[in-house]
């Protein structure tokens, strides 16, 4: 990428945001080019998560209207991960097993039953399981699980799910360049004109609609004069990958701790949630801490392989609720400020958003998540 | 290497044992061979090793030939760093710190108490301080610090150490080839001849003088008839290195774990003993059991960068003592076997098997490391 490039859309950011948007507005006929500043997952936030599809198990932290975009996007996402795989030749690694919530002690059983208060509140099911119940599904659950909440929340593989959208956006038409970093953006007439340095020289991309996907980044393109920017914080999340026997079928959680299981024996525990800016270390304390909570709830963790400590930033956003939508009320927008959710609500954020760029249509499911909102706060 | 060398000695193994002989020996004058299987460190105990000097917290273990042997090897280690420095250039990283034992509960005050014993049973020094003291001393300790005994047990960077050999053995003369592996040892008339299979290619060694030292390895070569294979098998150690600020100056140990500090940062945490044979795997139990009880004695430890998790073999004899001597009455000799204690002992094993092999003195300190004491139990 030298000299100058004209396309219909650029977007921001290659994490699985700006992939599965990258990747949908090529499908729609639209010349896409995405840049990515390191290589595509180096520090993504969806290269560490563990792809939990959960808008069931964290009804009680959601917003009502976010509760109701990831239901959404989760009845979605297994016709999503076939289209993709039929694009890509890739499999996403979606798993539609299933959740346990468990408990270990009281407080534990006290949360569950709130949990399922918001749950029944919210119209979502989910399975009251004794002890015995929970460990017939699970017969490696340790003997101090006292009581169980099954719940449809599924799962898929982040990390597959992003090499197959790099596949599916190159098989589609789009570009993705990595190490392609946005120094300037600025409005060009009727269309954007976006600086990129881009392994040691640099380059001109005018295109007629920008999306800033940069994750807990995205705050760090300097806008076009008049726009407020996005009040982003990175929340440090530690994650930590084990791998041999497969110990257990479903998503095992509890209040302090999830376990993600894959089919080829990797087990992904998390995750800290941490205001520490952008610390990029694993540390000795919440390593220790993820290991220690992962076995009380499956204690033949300990003689499996510790393969990974990994660490993300969620993007995170002043309310916690995420950005879609046009900035400047023309062809800039944002999708951002997905926090905890990125994996779960790519699709329907690509989708959605896509509707609004190519068709001028804004879906209810996103009004809530106006850019807007944050302009407010700035002027006040 | 290829086609046929001829040299004085061949010393098989190039951990921190065959490093030091092979430096020690080329030093004397001898043209000196060492052949290492893998690169220098790869799978050397010493590699993962902590580094710690330390004769008197280990008293309680150690059968009392080994305590004078280890008593010895720290009395001379000061100054081998010394010269390995002025021959290398490179400093080993010799710490004469000191070494706090700490007690955290009354179990653990009850050992300290039958160590203490130990130690003025076989003469040695160790300080009894009080918690407030030993706090004193290193003000990061944790609050639930009830005691501690002070040694003058050291530490040296195992890692530092073997780089400066490799530049010492180089400097005196002598020849270190990685990716070596030998396949074949047969006596050939006063001599022995090797087969080295190297880089793809083969080539055949002769040497007057041969040496096993492949720690845990050692009984891997095929040894000419009529004598016996050395009962060795691999104790697995898991440790766990972290970094960042400095908390202690002081080797710190409990029952349960060490906490080894270096000058850059790096703090080491060991070690786990696993019977699992040559089993590589940092596992999610060890790594956790670990890193909870560093944190037991030094909170601080929580917000340190994990920087490693690693594994090595200590090379372990049936009576969990070194072989130090010749196998065959002629020039056929091993260093093997130093178990936990290979950093420690490698100068004075150096220095005294070259003494047997240069000039066929038997220092009384090796005398109960004559490897014959397997031949009567393997003809029995």
């Amino acid at each position: 990428m030298t000299g100058r490039a004209v396309v219909d859309v650029c977007v921001v950011g290659g994490g699985i945001v700006g992939l599965a948007l990258g990747r949908e507005l090529a499908l729609r006929g639209r010349s896409v080019l995405v840049l990515e500043s390191r290589r595509v997952g180096e520090r993504s936030a969806a290269n560490v998560a563990a792809g939990m599809l959960a808008p069931a198990s964290e009804v009680d932290l959601s917003d009502s209207r976010l509760t109701e975009f990831a239901l959404a996007a989760h009845a979605m996402y297994p016709e999503w991960c076939a289209a993709l795989a039929r694009e890509s030749g890739l499999d996403a690694g979606f798993d539609p097993t299933g959740t346990l919530i468990v408990a270990l002690h009281h407080d534990h059983l006290a949360l569950l039953e709130r949990l399922n208060e918001f749950q029944r509140e919210r119209g979502l099911t989910a399975e009251r399981l004794s002890a015995a119940s929970a460990r017939e599904l699970e017969p490696c659950l340790a003997p101090g699980v006292i009581g169980a909440l099954r719940t449809d929340d599924t799962q898929v593989d982040p990390r597959r799910a992003m090499r197959a959208l790099v596949a599916a956006i190159a098989a589609a038409g789009g570009v993705l360049e990595d190490g392609a970093e946005v120094s300037a953006l600025v409005r060009d007439g009727d269309t954007y004109a976006l600086t990129v340095r881009h392994r040691e020289s640099e380059a001109t991309v005018h295109a007629s609609q920008v999306v800033l996907a940069g994750g807990a980044w995205s705050a760090r393109v300097a806008l076009p004069a008049g726009l407020p920017s996005l009040p982003m914080r990175p929340v440090k999340g530690q994650v930590v990958r084990v791998r041999g026997e497969r110990l257990i079928g479903h998503v095992v959680r509890t209040p302090d701790v999830y376990l993600v299981p894959r089919a080829d024996g990797e087990l992904v525990i998390g995750a800290t949630m941490e205001e520490m800016g952008f610390d990029a270390r694993s540390t000795a304390g919440m390593v220790e801490h993820l290991l220690r909570e992962a076995q009380r709830v499956l204690p033949g963790i300990a003689e499996l392989e510790l393969t990974e400590c990994g660490v993300g930033f969620r993007p995170a956003l002043r309310d916690h609720l995420p950005a879609i939508g046009s900035l400047d009320g023309a062809g800039l927008f944002v999708a951002t400020g997905h926090f905890r959710n990125g994996v779960e609500l790519a699709p329907i954020t690509a989708q959605l958003l896509a509707d609004v760029m190519c068709e001028g249509r804004t879906d209810p499911l996103i009004a809530p998540f106006t850019p807007a909102r944050f302009a407010t706060v700035a002027s006040a």
